[in-house]
């Protein structure tokens, strides 16, 4: 049996929306953020640690960074899908929009996060290269969903699952508004009305209301 | 035939580096940072609206993202070389240390370069954080070191293709002491000795010496 555990608001909760659209069995194990320092419970840090959530278990393996249980799922238990292979037409463009986002969307809601958190001026260098980059970031987000209805193209995959954390939830921590960004916002509507992400939220999140404003 | 858009100092000495490993053929673009305001010039923009490097072509593909086009070379050209499928042994470990790279690793280093520049005191919460993270995904990277040669295990993989680059390259925008990782230290001993790394540096970024202390 595949256990998954989930911290709380991070983004373990690609692997629990993950499973819930494979349709797989997995036993789900809960834990909080340290309410004072916001990090990851003592519990979480005896399987992995540096700290890391989400971490799994499956067999003997435990493993953490959600793109590589993304990966270890859909090829272990998933048989492939959500992913597109090497001979799919859109292949390429399901590699970049799964890799933009850990390589490039989060680590620019990251660095927003330390600009804001450093209390440097809003005219400051880092904050006016950090508040740039995340206004580019998103422009080329919302344009490509302009263009189809997931990054990838018609149907959802793994590349989304990789995006949706980082375009909800990582509001929690540095509020960006999404007025600029219709076709953002029309996606995760989308996203919201699925129900497997709705049952994964239920399990996972409950109480959390996804940022569509 | 394959064309690798460089940019100097850049994550996408990462795919020059791998061409070379692969020894497959390629023609090499260069350019280099606008040296003021460090970032990309505007033909790589022209291809790449956000300015990422590297970026590729391929017939009529044009691909960026340094993971993404990791990936796509092995499949592509590389016959699977340097990545582990989901029936080797060490796969579960190859794919965490790949994503782990850009993941956590890499967006590391940048939170600590935008603390540093951003002017807070070296006892302000952001910076303590910031040192404290680089602390630990350093820790945890020579402790590995210390248990197999390379990261996935006992052969060079694309998971070092990834790594590589952020353990060396990224010191040049932001310094990290090396004295405490001795592990790292000879790991990068290892890879400065491959002649595929040395070919790929002396083609793409000339002169620029591997930082090992």
């Amino acid at each position: 049996m595949l256990t998954v555990h989930h911290l709380g608001k991070s983004q373990s909760e690609r692997i629990v929306w993950l499973c819930e659209e494979l349709g797989i069995a997995y036993d789900l194990k809960k834990y909080d953020r340290d309410p004072v320092t916001i990090l990851a419970p003592p519990e979480l840090l005896a399987l992995n640690p540096i700290g890391q959530a989400p971490v799994i278990e499956d067999g003997g393996t435990v493993l953490a960074e959600s793109g590589a249980i993304v990966e270890y799922i859909i090829a272990k238990h998933g048989d492939g899908w959500l992913a597109y292979g090497p001979s799919h037409p859109d292949y390429a463009r399901y590699l970049y929009w799964f890799h933009f986002v850990n390589g490039t969307l989060q680590p620019t809601f990251g660095r927003l996060m330390v600009a804001r958190r450093s209390g440097a001026a809003a005219d400051h260098p880092v904050m006016q290269a950090a508040e740039g980059r995340i206004a580019r970031a998103l422009s080329w987000v919302d344009k490509r969903l302009g263009e189809a209805p997931y990054l990838a193209g018609q149907d959802l995959t793994a590349a989304d699952i990789m995006a949706v954390f980082t375009l909800s939830t990582m509001r929690y921590f540095t509020p960006v508004d999404y007025a600029p960004y219709p076709n953002i916002r029309a996606y995760l509507a989308r996203i919201a009305a699925r129900p497997a992400y709705q049952r994964a939220m239920a399990k996972g999140d409950p109480g959390m209301a996804l940022l569509l404003d």
